[in-house]
């Protein structure tokens, strides 16, 4: 393998790749939250358990994320609005990316930051205008890399990032979301 | 106005869509973050900043968010996986549409209880096939809720808020995502 020290264990991701083509039933993962309210728009969420490799698998940590709206919805502000939510997982997502393409083409990286904006119109859950959808216009996420690699590899690597993204896609196409009450 | 006590400020909502009907320009708003490859596949996410009601406001605190794979993954497990961001987010945004649409209602809620799974091939992610898709196959939540309400009113609710949520939209219908390097 390469003498990069990005910290990402492609073998492991290769061989799992090996391994899960002639067991698709295997690399069926379930992804869990819990939440509950608060008060007001505040909720917690918990996250501990999965689902994935034919068996229960668990985080080494169970994790509690508050949610609220901020002061100007005239909200408390306990925690980031939910929206904001998929700007982690959309930009925390690419950059896992970026670094795992970046151990598989022997690229080392020094630093890798990125912003990310997402553009809404709260016209759309107001209810003000039914043209205007509820969730983002857009989004922009910007990366600035430094690491041993010309421009074009590492606006490569970035590329074949997103090409391999889940959140990216999850975002840019849609899923179907059942929500039933029990 | 009700007697219901579910802690939201829905006469400031309605008078916020009074205001903005007039006032599209401060409907505009933009969500931030900024995010920071640490090792491996593990970075760290802040968001404190955004853009609204025509000026730049702020969280009354910072937020870092870890996010990394699991062991399974070959990884260390220093935080949640991106993907599962998406559904905090998503329970989230529900249960304050389900808060918000019941203290419009005149409502009473005693507990809101919700779980997400996101059922997700991550044969996709890994490229064992292409035909699998990289985000997830389906998601599908389940609320348990006590409210002094009937079935049907309590089933009108979750309907609602679905209806008016920024992350279902966002999860079920496309948005526009642009990656850029600088």
């Amino acid at each position: 393998m390469t003498a990069v020290a990005n910290g990402v264990n492609v073998q492991a991701l290769l061989d799992a790749r090996e391994v899960l083509k002639g067991a698709p039933e295997a690399a069926q993962f379930t992804w869990r939250a819990s939440s509950s309210w608060r008060n007001g728009v505040h909720s917690t969420t918990t996250i501990q358990n999965f689902f994935g490799l034919g068996e229960e698998q668990s985080h080494k940590a169970e994790t509690v994320f508050d949610a609220d709206h901020p002061a100007v919805f005239a909200a408390e502000d306990n925690g980031i609005t939910p929206i904001e939510y998929l700007l982690v997982g959309l930009t925390s997502c690419l950059t896992a990316g970026v670094a795992s393409v970046a151990q598989n083409r022997g690229i080392q990286l020094r630093s890798v930051e990125s912003t990310v904006e997402g553009h809404h119109d709260i016209r759309g859950i107001l209810g003000v205008d039914s043209d205007v959808r509820n969730g983002f216009n857009d989004i922009k996420v910007s990366f600035k890399i430094d690491a041993d690699a010309s421009k074009e590899e590492i606006e490569a690597l970035v590329a074949q990032s997103q090409k391999r993204s889940a959140v990216f896609d999850a975002l840019t196409n849609p899923t179907d979301v059942t929500v039933e009450v029990v």
